[in-house]
């Protein structure tokens, strides 16, 4: 009976040991250093657009996903579902009475959305702005395309593509700020870098699949040497492959176009488009969650300031850009 | 003896199953998602800079650390003992033979380096750039100050301490391109917003104590009216402020230096100087581990590829820059 009572004691013993180092395996990993970058599954971060259908969004969203699963933390996605600066204002203002961890904000303009940013950073909801900057809100940061860059990138690919030489047009929007920069950038390095390339003619698609169609058969005849068009837009980059598809075996036109929706990845796969230009949409939403979660949990150096003097985080991120090709266009699709 | 045989076997299973549940829990942390963002303490990450020496690395190689501690993984400081760019390639080469899972750094110039940063990239060894760039080499981002930008914000904060009117001057040095987009930045910003304000001299300090203090008592001379100079390094803010405490108690000259070394910063809590321009250094370090540790681990959209034509991160990052006051000095002590 006494060898009995010492094996039940023992057990005990045993017994509380790993309840005891089960406990403090747990306490240790509350501080940063022993349980890795890790959020609290409660802590919700929102994610805002403006025309929330469009396909663009998945991929930013993604990233926020991706960036929340790895820290484990929540995310929500929420946007006006048209292009109206009020709705989105509405949105915002929404996503602060549920007083989240953070907001990421895709601006319609740069204007109209400042009120409801500050408004957000006075109630100490952290904003980070992606995609599209609201430069005078006191958001902490800004993610996107450097645009003129992209173009830059458009036209060193278009050299290599028709071995530098030939005739080459733009199809864009003009007026609005980020295609004109994207023109720029690939006009000004065919004329500096590409003495025997020429951008013959810059027109607008209006960002419509029938009119840039439309444009590229005017622009075909209009310039029968023409070798290459550098489509500023997605929508209009279609409408630019429907009109060399149509156009028959002669046609050896090179394409290159902006984003990744599938129509677009589909035409680079059947080799109708020879390149596209993908922005680091992934890297938007990604480093806008870890900035602002960041900002919740003060990781920053220095910490914001009320005075607005301090810059607790980069402010301005080049999220770069890829060229997608045949050769790795099936990374493009969505996962 | 029946019901003690039962106690026993009711303890042996409560034990076996707090051992199941501890065991469970631990491999639950093998994924990303249960345990946070979270790195092999074997994993080590090399910063490299130049004149390794410099209180101004103390920063960013605090940020680096801090990142670290904070993702579970190691960290080692080379650098070049001087400014030297066979030194510090060697420097570089030595690091890729120890195959670090990641190298931080800091290019003594744009040129030299780029063979040994891409020697690295083959070897499947990222390479992050800070502080000073090499735009040519393969590394995969840059994060640093947007000289220009800091410029514009020293002119704002010289035009809010001299009521937006007065002479002010520049001691800078002429030919160094970050000093050269500062003092740009500042006078672009005084001419284009101040027009009661004026640059009346842009002068040469030699990055020295004594010839900056030198300058600054013969400027006093020559511009009676002068209110306030803006010094675009260290060194020769502490000379500018000497000059200013030597001319005595009619002196109210407004001095704005650059960065945030122990001198500075005890002038500007001693009054001597008004205010100064820290960098965005912490962020330097902190963001390059990040991007370092996403590198290793494989956790960017798209991959990198070898054709180069991927950007699996923000291939250019604005670090942001601080004003520093009496009122927030104390923050930027080192700790």
């Amino acid at each position: 009976m006494k060898k009995m009572l010492l094996v039940y004691i023992l057990l005990i013993a045993a017994f509380a040991l790993y309840v005891l180092r089960f406990e403090y395996t747990s306490q240790a990993n509350s501080s940063w250093e022993n349980r890795g970058l890790r959020g609290d599954i409660g802590e919700t971060y929102i994610m805002i657009t403006f025309q929330s259908g469009l396909e663009y969004w998945k991929s930013p969203l993604k990233g926020f996903e991706d960036a929340a699963d790895t820290l484990g933390v929540t995310v929500e996605y929420r946007g006006a579902t048209r292009y109206d600066a009020k709705e989105q204002t509405t949105v915002i203002e929404q996503a602060i009475a549920r007083k989240p961890a953070g907001i990421a904000i895709s601006a319609i303009d740069p204007q109209s959305l400042i009120p409801a940013i500050n408004k957000a950073i006075e109630a100490d909801i952290p904003v980070i702005l992606f995609d599209a900057d609201a430069p005078d809100s006191q958001a902490y940061s800004f993610l996107g395309t450097d645009n003129y860059k992209s173009g830059v990138t458009a036209a060193d690919k278009m050299a290599e593509l028709l071995g530098r030489e030939g005739e080459v047009a733009v199809l864009t929007l003009p007026g609005q700020q980020n295609h004109e920069e994207r023109t720029k950038g690939f006009r000004d390095t065919i004329q500096e870098r590409y003495p025997s390339m020429k951008v013959v003619e810059i027109a607008d698609g209006h960002g419509d699949a029938v009119i840039s169609r439309e444009e590229t058969i005017r622009m075909m005849k209009a310039h029968p040497q023409l070798a290459g068009i550098f489509v500023t837009e997605a929508t209009g980059g279609a409408g630019v492959g429907e009109a060399v598809q149509n156009a028959g075996e002669g046609q050896t036109l090179q394409i290159i176009s902006f984003d990744t929706n599938k129509v677009t990845l589909d035409m680079i796969k059947n080799g109708t488009i020879s390149a596209t230009i993908a922005q680091g949409t992934w890297n938007m939403g990604y480093w806008s969650l870890q900035y602002l979660f960041h900002l919740h949990h003060q990781l920053t150096v220095p910490a914001p300031s009320s005075s607005g003097e301090n810059a607790p985080l980069p402010v301005m991120v080049d999220t770069g850009i890829s060229v997608v090709t045949r050769s790795n266009v099936d990374d493009y699709y969505a996962k």
